[in-house]
Formats: structure tokens, sequence, C-alpha cells
């Protein structure tokens, strides 16, 4: 069951001019569902992105750094879930090309100006001509108002769809915000989740989209974990269609810019935030926040050490204050010099820790009642410096262990 | 069901003269049970260990590195199960002082001759009372033939009871070496297990020993993971009482310096691998190998990466070959120039990938044969070197969880 998460109503999700999408069953993995989305954007669009880290990246994510970094202008998208095309060696590459070639055929575009995108089991040929077949039908279905389908079908053991939007005013006009995400599993930072998109029809200088995808990836798809396992196939993609007309957006200083950057990270957090709200088997969400430490990589540190514990996440999902765990963490961490008797650490409003010892006012039944909250914050200070870090996590149940040893199933 | 693990027969675990060991019920945390061990050394013993690496390591590891930093003549253990006296502050120190002071009383020797150990739930107060009531029945229970009472008075959630012997022959004389471990949760090295204590009546040089338990560790106790969390506690502890009479091994060049070296670190293995065996829920014991590396140090990052990956865990348990998560974690493991398309992976003796890409003569039958065994191991060629490097690893089962959420209740 999800944590506070529901499937977004379609008319919530807004539609954003310039930007239409397609699904399409085309019996990748299961008949009868739909598995392929086409994202079709306007002329004149700009397109920023961030993959995952992992060296043994899929053959999509490949293709994609190569389209993007020949700067052919991007006027379509295609994702297919049920087959990550990850491992998949050179045959991989070759199919993710194919795709892509076959869409721009279909759109008279070049086979460049595509980006393919993939997502479900690893090291499994990619049926590539089911995919191609099914592009037409996908094609068909082209429309602004069809987010939320989109949402679905770029779903794999997701058990909700996810999407967000917002909108602003700027430059004398109403811009939207909408994007959608997907991910439940393998998923932790650097980059991210599996895969995120994210479209405004606002206009804005390309070398500033740049940086605010970065930004906005760090704030929110950089700060969750489930499992502490980095996806081969993590894709994050920002799109300006421009077709708003505003003038475009500069700068992030100015009261405009201030308020496109911050509704597009806002966007980005309620997608990140929903794929931990639905992470494989989370009863808990947990937002872990270490605080007084010399940098903010070190506060990291700290932080993801708790979120990633197989101990204190089984505690978590037991609702057990066994809040040493957290401690023991935090000493594992990799803080050479931590002082262990400076730490402090608190369970929401609950004072846990003092100077690194228990807290003598401390009863295990206030320990019990936030832990049996579905919603909890672990605070760390470790008191020894101004930074500060949070990551966003669940807790390790059984259903975890179920679903990953049942999913090729 | 620990994997390929019977309890020791109390004959098979030889006595090395020089140590006894003696037990009791000290009512620590459950009533009943055997909770508390001394092992005395005899005179001219000498002792050398290595502990967690964790910066909020427990109360005990800081006495019992302060009573080695001062140079004492260690001669005596303690060890409580029940509590691991951690996050307990200045208290903790002052309570793991008291009981180092009462059998110190007891035996009429310093408080710093004796090492302090304890195990169990991190953040509770010790029962420093009920220990210290304790010491007069385990002292009067004290026998060389009590190893195997030992063994079993340390474990915690540990469902047998560890223990390893070696015989070998040294300058004339036969030494033994005997030890005994405990530990199943929060495991991951450096070190190194929960608890491990390995004696021998072999003489050997001061400074030998001191490199012979690091170089043990580091084949052993270092070697291991169950959920990688590094516990509070960690300590394994090698002691020579040199009761043989042997001329002391002043080298490891020599035949009689090499056969005790290797007989140790073998006991040293043999217990970090029961460690695994009865890892929390373990269904499978499995053997994570890395060749190929430009650096032993860049395989070690890949190994604990696959043996850490929840996923891949998740697939041993299911008996899934659903083995691109391996990849998925080699390509995550932090090996920042890695090229994806070099590596080649074995499951036992099946080669399932090759430069990359699924090996096409490679059928999922042959990977579903291995994952059934209740033994595998996983061979990942990095073709970019000449280093290598194993750990040992246990699945991830629905078990672990159950027991890791019911633990203290």
């Amino acid at each position: 069951m999800p944590v506070h998460l529901a499937a977004p109503s379609p008319q919530s999700i807004l539609a954003v001019p310039g930007v239409r999408l397609g699904t399409a069953m085309a019996g990748i993995r299961k008949a009868g569902r739909r598995d392929l989305t086409v994202m079709t954007l306007a002329p004149g669009s700009r397109v920023a992105a961030v993959f995952t880290q992992n060296r043994f990246c899929a053959a999509p994510v490949q293709v994609c750094r190569q389209h993007l970094a020949g700067r052919a202008a991007v006027r379509a998208l295609v994702v297919n879930t049920g087959n990550a095309n990850a491992g998949t060696g050179e045959t991989g590459l070759a199919d993710a090309r194919a795709t892509c070639q076959a869409l721009a055929g279909l759109l008279g575009i070049a086979p460049e100006q595509v980006l393919p995108f993939s997502t479900g089991v690893i090291m499994e040929p990619l049926p590539v001509d089911r995919i191609v077949a099914g592009l037409p039908a996908a094609l068909a279905d082209l429309d602004e108002a069809h987010w939320a389908q989109a949402a679905e079908a770029i779903m794999t053991t997701d058990t909700v769809p996810k999407a967000a939007s917002r909108q602003v005013r700027i430059d004398g006009r109403t811009v939207t915000i909408s994007g959608i995400s997907k991910g439940a599993g393998m998923i932790r930072p650097n980059m991210a989740t599996m895969l995120g998109f994210v479209a405004t029809d606002a206009a804005i200088d390309a070398a500033l989209l740049d940086a605010l995808v970065k930004e906005a990836a760090d704030r929110s798809f950089n700060r969750i974990t489930i499992d502490g396992d980095t996806s081969t196939n993590d894709s994050f993609v920002l799109v300006a269609t421009g077709a708003a007309g505003n003038a475009p957006v500069a700068q992030f200083d100015s009261a405009d810019g201030a308020a496109l950057r911050d509704a597009v990270i806002e966007v980005a957090e309620q997608l990140a935030q929903a794929i931990v709200r639905d992470g494989e088997g989370a009863s808990k969400f947990i937002t872990v926040q270490i605080e007084g430490g010399r940098s903010t990589a070190e506060c990291r540190l700290a932080a993801y050490a708790i979120a990633h514990s197989p101990l204190v996440k089984t505690a978590f999902f037991a609702s057990d204050p066994n809040l040493g765990r957290i401690l023991a963490a935090v000493g594992y961490a990799g803080i050479a010099d931590l002082d262990q008797s400076l730490i402090d650490m608190y369970l929401d409003d609950v004072l846990v820790v003092e100077r690194g010892g228990r807290h003598p006012a401390y009863r295990e039944e206030d320990g019990q009642r936030v832990m049996k909250q579905s919603e909890i914050t672990v605070r760390v200070n470790l008191n020894r410096g101004d930074e500060q870090a949070s990551v966003w996590t669940c807790d390790l149940s059984l259903d975890y262990v179920r679903i990953n040893a049942d999913y090729r199933s």
C-alpha cells in the first residue's frame, strides 16, 4: 500500500501547450496493458536531461546521451516499459537506434531528434519488432490531454501512477509545469529514479534549462532511496516548449525566473517523493535529516547510511523504536573523525539521544508512538558545524522481499 | 535454517593449554540461558585484537582499546550477551569498567588486565549488577574443555554455536588453535563480525601476533557481509598462551611460522564463514569473486556492491536468475572509468555475460539450475588488470525481515 499517495485524476494533470502524448499496447512483456508511450514536442522546444551514473548504463541511456550531445533539436521521446534494454551489448544499442529510426520515419524527422527510454527487466533482448509495430497506434493516440495515460503506461512495479502539475504567472502569462515519473525499486540517487519527465510551456534559455534540470534532480530524485540500488536506466528529462510565448527566462534572480524555478523543483520533488511513497513494499515514508555537519557531503553520508541500513528499515517496518540501529549507522557512515559524544537524535519531536547517550527523560512509549506513524522524521544533529542534508526513504518490509523475489514470475 | 552448518560437538573443539572458559546464567536479558562467559589466560599469554571501525563504537570496545594500549598483560576476557552496552554514553563506560573491576577483584589481578565484550541490543543500560553477580558462577565453571559452552553463551540471534579447531606441528610440538565466534545480523567488515575469539598455545612474538590478528581478520571476518551494517561492537581477539613451549615463532617465512599462520587463518575463515552460513534468514551461501581488476580495492568495491544489493540478494532467495541485477551492481560500485563492454560474468561454471552482453549460448535453464543450489559462486571478470578479491555473503529472505522486525519483542 503506497503511503499517502493516490492515483492522480486525469483532470488534475494540466496540459502543457506544445506537448502531446500517446500510448499503445505493444505486448512488450505482457499482453493487454499500455506499455508504449510517445511524447512529441512542438518545433522550438528545448530539452535538457540527466542520466544514471551507473557505469553499466542501458543502451537507451547511451543513445540519449549521443543524441543530446549532437545538438539536434529533440522532437520526440519514446518510452517502453517491460524491458530495460540494459546488459544487452551491441544488439541493445542497435535496437534502441532502430526504435528511434522507426519513430523518426513516421514523424518525418531525423532519428537524432528522438530520445529513447526503456524500463523493466535487465539483460533480456528488447522486442524491437513489437515496439516498432506499436508506434502507429501510439501516434494515433497523441493528445495534449493524455498525461495520465502516459503516467500509467510507463509503470513497472509501481502500484500507482505518478504525476504532478503547477501553474505560475511569468511575464504576464500563466505557464504550466506538468510531469510524470515511475519507479519503485532499484532506486537510489546519482542519478535518481528510473524515469521522470517534466515539461513546461515556458520559454527558457538553453543554458538555464541545463542548470535547472541538474538543480531539480539534486533537490528531488537525487534525495530519494528505496533499496540503494542505482538503476541502469535512470533518466530525468526537462522540456520547455516555449509555447507560452513569454520572453525567455534568462536568470533565476528575477521574480519570474524564481517562480519558474521553484515550480519546476516543486513538481520534481512531488514526483520523487511519490516514488518513495510507492516504494516496493513501503508502509512508511521517512525523512532523514542530518544537521550540524561540517559539510553537506558528510551530512549526506550519514543520511544515506541510515536510509540504506536494512536494520533501520526493518525496525521502521516493525514500528520498533530499536533506535540504536540509527546510531550505529551514523557511526559507520564514513565520517572519519566523528565524535559520538556530540550527537543528538530526535524522532519527530522526541529527544532520544543527547550527547551520544540515551536521554534520561526518553521513554520507550514516546518512541513507540512516533514509530507507529506512517510518516516519520529522523533528525540527527552532529553538533560540529552548520551544514545539513536530508533524504527521503521508506521501510524494508516483508512485501519488499516478496515483490523482488517474484518480480519476473 | 543455516546453510551447511551444524553445531560443533564439544569434543571437536580442542582445548588450548593455558585457556580456561566458564559460563553462567546471569539473567542479563532473558532468564534460563547462559549469557555470561569468562575466559582466563595463563600468565605469559599474549593478546592482540582488532575492533570495529564504527565511530559509534560501544563502551566495551573503548575500554578494550584503552587496556590494550596500556600494555598491561591481559589475563581475562569477560563477555556478555543480551546487551551491547553501545549508545550508552559515560554510564556505559563506567559499567564496562565496573565489570572489569569486579572480575579483577575475584581473580586477584588489575582491572586493566581484563578485556570486556558485550553483544546484544544497542542503547539500553547494561545490567551491570546482574553481570557482577553472575561472575562467581562463571569462575566456578572454568575449564579448559568448555569451548562449546562458551560458543553457545555468546550467541544472540545466532541459531547455531560457531567453533573451529586445528592442530599443527611446529618446533617438534603439536600446537592447537581453537576459536569461537558469534554474529548473524549487523554484519559487515571493517572490522568484522560481532565477536570472534581465537586462541593457541603456540608461543609467538608480540609484533608477529599483532600482524597475524590483522591478516587473519582481513582474510576472514573482513570478507563477510550479511546486511552491510557495521556493528558497534565488533571485536576479534587472538590469544597465544605459549603453553606449548615452542621456541617463539618470530617470522612467517619459516615452515613453522607458515604452518601456524595458515592454521590461524583457516580457523578464522571457518568462523567467519559460519557467521554467513547462519546469517539471519540465510538460505544460500554465496561467494562473490571479482577478477581482472586494476587493484584489490576496486575488486572489493564491486564485490561488496553485489553482496549488499537487496535486489541481488532477493533474487538469490527466490532462486531467480535475474542476473542483470548483478551487472547493475557492478555498474554502480564506484569504479569511475569502468568499461562495461569488457565484463564477463559466470554463475558457477555457467558463462552468463560476455563482453558486457548476454552470452548467446546462455540458457535460462542453466542459470536456474545454479541458482537453486544452496552454495553459489558469482564470478565477474572486469578484464582490465590482474588483481582479484572475494567476499562471502548470503541471500535476503523473508525471514531476515521477520527476524529483524521481531528481534526485541
